[in-house]
């Protein structure tokens, strides 16, 4: 077993480019980290490209033999602490990360979903895959996402998706109104959150909407609430004015699961 | 204007002490940060023991004028920007962070409210803020949070709340299943989530519950999940079989909002 020791080496500095955006959309692949998660892009059959071992993780045992056999069929390289430590997202890491192929780069949308997504800028990572895992347990196999929305393959998103990055398809949109109005043909309505509105998510049905979600601070931009079909908002009780986006997103998804079970 | 420039100074020390759980018990006070949360912290009444301005921001500019007003009507020291440095916990500083007295200690459950939410070992942070938010969002004014709950006065938890710190009642309670024995002599029923149920959060009523949620990666304990009276699931149309702790909070507390609206 070859150990790589040099921050220098080739392979090292690429997989170190991945933390940035840039690299990862020009490499179109990204970066998982930890074994519960590498589990599961093998289940998912995730398009594993390599595998980064810290050597000094086996020794200690925390990577068990089963693993260490599973991921033998992939390609992996072995790396020694120090270097580990320069790849590592995560305070207390398990030895094992991985880079990934992007599920697609396709930018087709799947129409016949009854439900789709549209986030207009959500900016916090742990929003973000909250919503992306949200998304993934209502059964719904895409999410559109606006060029100011952060970056669905940042670490920090990834792994609060749980997996549901390996599921949930990543439409980015660089003008989101075009890709809502492309969406009209097909037959959906756009249905846009709002404060400004009576209309509640009690009061609509859910079926060909593509629901835009807004940023946390600024909500939906003003030309896509000017040209939704139809603003809805989550009626509240409490003196507070808003929810966190993930919740508000999470609300309204499971509105929908109730529709259909029905 | 004098101003605070060293910390060895015996006030700062006790403000920066404030950034361990230990000292917020024994002081009974905890810190919130940045102006909008100053505001609101003004507007609720909460009780501020001590604002701390940072001297170079009221130069630049960054608190302006009406803000210096409004705090002065409070005890502020000042303090220059190394000295701010030690008491922060942003990354980007407004130059402004206050001292605050806990709600309340007293352990006192008001049973007139519909439901209660009861955290049994929620650990991230940012859901336990996120989950106090929407328990604010639907009026409801109590939370019991078991020892084994992240502290709901630790920075991170504060910020997320987004000001639902000052409204919503922190009840802590040291044993969680006594609490629970307690409320049942209360008329309560104690309802709990879980995966090894058939029953649906759209198959129960929300009326005189405790609700208990559990910890983000092994749920609720067991002898709390024994006592139950009632186990229910949000229902799942995907491949996931968990929701994020806060999300799964929301989607149960706004179906209690659907049945209360009905």
């Amino acid at each position: 077993m070859q150990v790589i020791t040099s921050k220098d080496n080739e392979i090292i500095k690429n997989i170190r480019k991945l933390k940035e955006k840039k690299y990862r959309d020009i490499g179109n692949e990204y970066i998982i980290e930890g074994i519960k998660i590498i589990k599961e892009a093998i289940i998912e059959e995730a398009k594993i490209k390599l595998i980064v071992v810290c050597e000094e993780c086996i020794k200690d045992g925390c990577i068990d033999q089963k693993m260490l056999y599973e991921i033998a069929k992939y390609d992996c390289i072995y790396v020694n602490q120090k270097v580990f430590s320069l790849l590592t997202d995560v305070q207390n890491p398990q030895g094992l990360l991985a880079v990934i192929e992007k599920k697609n780069k396709e930018e087709n949308i799947d129409y016949k979903q009854d439900i789709i997504i549209a986030l207009d800028g959500i900016q916090d990572p742990g929003n973000l895959g909250t919503i992306l895992r949200t998304i993934d347990s209502v059964g719904l196999k895409q999410v559109i996402v606006s060029s100011k929305t952060a970056d669905a393959y940042n670490p920090k998103v990834v792994r609060s998706t749980m997996g549901a990055i390996f599921r949930v398809n990543i439409i980015e949109s660089n003008d989101l109104l075009e890709t809502l109005k492309n969406a009209k043909k097909h037959k959906y309505k756009i249905m846009a959150t709002s404060l400004e509105t009576e209309k509640t998510i009690y009061q609509t049905d859910y079926h060909k909407k593509i629901i835009v979600i807004g940023n946390e601070a600024n909500g939906i931009s003003n030309d896509i609430l000017d040209y939704a079909d139809e603003k809805i908002k989550i009626p509240m009780l409490g003196r507070t004015e808003s929810l966190n986006a993930s919740v508000a997103t999470a609300i309204i998804l499971y509105e929908y699961v109730r529709n259909k079970l029905k």
